[in-house]
């Protein structure tokens, strides 16, 4: 007899969940009043565990670094499905501004290292050969070889497409109960709106704004691969797009609300600006806010916590990274079994379960 | 027996001579493949003919400010027939923001004096008391107590309604070719396209970029009248709308280019927090360029230049302003007469006329 899923939430982790759950013979209902639309469709798209790496936050390093090596595949998986290019670039680098930066990156790189990954420091002149648009006030790079980036808009229609080719149902409507719901067993995929499904659940969203910037006639060329960076205090970012530059991201908690400040947009630009000077050329085309789903230990929270149903979400500032990983844990768990590599990631780490 | 008279162009120009003149008994064809979407959707919508003066510029003057007194009986008859409130302030405070900034508010306001207008200069702390939101770095203001604001957008479609209530038939295609027209008269009103359907016409487009925001709860209030400076060398403006601001503008000769550029939003936000600091508190929900259509010497160009052909066009960064008089003296035209109030605006002053 074929066993039924509903996955409520149609983000990038609703729509991997979906889509691995009927590869595996489950008979899927998605819901989402307008799938696609959330956090996953903000995104800048970069996946960078390891240049996020920081002493004392193994387990999170080791999720998104476990997440990143499933990525080639189940992004290769994807383009063939949808005839589509997702990944923009095959490599991150992160700069440092200042003396202070260049000792962080020092760091991050060590304990990386230790940790089994690789990284590369690059002094100011190899910077300039890789990307001559950066600015001059780069003092020291951290390469990371394997850091990818993918066009998560382009992402979104794709697992929409590939859901569908596997049958899933997608059913535009939101879900206010989960008791409502008539299928075998639940996974609530809901992003920053998960809370309010699920009694105590430790998500609370975290607003950020991005910019979309479009390469105009004659502008300086959109960098080789993702410029990461710390500026007046801020993280700041650049990830390449066929035809452009996402800028992002600022970071508020200010409950659900997703208009797009003026301050916000000043700040962007500034820090990109001193990233690549030259970006002010650049089109301006789209400002926008999303929700970051954030846990309090920013580990996703993925697990079962009643016998009809799975959590998987408090994925923050990382969803795209962690779709795939989260995608096969959830549909182990919904097997019956478990994922050694996402166990960091279990609901049982808070008190969830309801009988 | 009916005249006939086609305008080719919807915009605020176009709009107002067709309305006027179907008043006046025309039967009015309006060609415009989108009404109401170019520079006159993007503006900010201040008419400030007295504070822009500048002692030579006498004829520019005097025509904005022959317009600015029909505004009042033009505005209030709109906002009858389309029911709605257009005007968002009743005066204008131009600042200052050191010493130069003050030298040439006096000079504006003594030769604006001599010209039988009234502007009054008030010290910083007449300032604080009318703006308290303003910035500390302002030394001095010029305030004009009857320069107005009308909400662009609501007037765009308070003079469609306008126009089509008095019979004007809106005919949403391009013209290329002023020989398809058959009526009676023409009037080329197609703003910074008028080129291309007119030979030797010198209008030349000047692009433009504004900025819309929306007051959010808690921020400091909109200002009561807009405000204007040079900052940074550049000019730049505030206008009140019911919910927010309109940030202006970039001035930039670059062809019939639209699009928003990085830069262009830096500096509105710069230059903008100086006038207002809290300004980034507000939301920024649209960023926009327009083209306007400049003529050589910063006044319209309006008369006949042909049997069949009469030019409303040029107007430059004032069309809003200079709509009620571009009306009136274009419907005097093609009634046999002229408006002595336009004549520094004929279409006489250039060589072009078509046999």
């Amino acid at each position: 007899m074929t066993r039924s899923v509903s996955v409520v939430g149609g983000g990038v982790i609703g729509l991997s969940i979906a889509w691995r759950a009927a590869q595996h013979g489950w008979a899927v209902r998605l819901y989402d009043p307008t799938p696609g639309s959330g956090a996953s469709w903000v995104a800048g798209g970069m996946l960078a565990p390891l240049s996020e790496g920081w002493p004392g936050e193994e387990k999170a390093l080791e999720f998104g670094a476990e997440s990143l090596q499933r990525w080639p595949d189940f992004g290769a998986e994807l383009e063939r499905i949808a005839g589509v290019t997702l990944f923009t670039s095959d490599d991150s680098l992160t700069v440092a501004l200042d003396a202070a930066d260049a000792a962080d990156l020092q760091t991050i790189a060590d304990w990386v290292a230790r940790q089994g990954h690789e990284l590369r420091m690059l002094n100011r002149a190899q910077i300039r050969e890789l990307e001559p648009s950066l600015g001059r006030g780069i003092r020291l790079g951290l390469q990371a070889p394997t850091e990818l980036a993918v066009d998560n808009r382009l992402l979104m229609r794709a697992l929409r497409t590939a859901a569908v080719d596997a049958e899933v149902l997608l059913i535009e409507q939101a879900v206010t109960d989960l008791d409502e719901l008539t299928t075998d067993q639940i996974v609530l995929a809901a992003g920053s709106n998960s809370a309010q499904l699920w009694p105590d659940l430790p998500v609370r969203p975290v607003k950020g704004e991005i910019l979309r910037l479009r390469a105009r006639p004659g502008v300086t060329p959109v960098p080789r691969r993702t410029i990461r960076g710390s500026v007046h205090g801020r993280p700041s970012y650049l990830v390449p797009r066929a035809d452009g530059i996402v800028v992002g991201a600022t970071q508020y908690e200010s409950g659900h609300d997703t208009q797009v400040t003026v301050a916000g947009v000043r700040d962007l630009i500034a820090d990109a600006e001193v990233l690549m000077p030259a970006i002010g050329e650049y089109e301006l085309y789209e400002a926008k806010a999303g929700l970051r789903p954030m846990s309090p230990d920013n580990l996703p929270i993925i697990g079962r916590v009643s016998d009809r149903v799975l959590l998987a979400t408090g994925h923050g500032r990382n969803g795209i990274l962690t779709a795939p990983l989260t995608a096969d844990a959830t549909v182990a768990i919904l097997e019956g079994a478990a994922l050694v590599e996402a166990e960091s990631a279990t609901a049982e780490r808070f008190s969830l379960a309801k009988v």
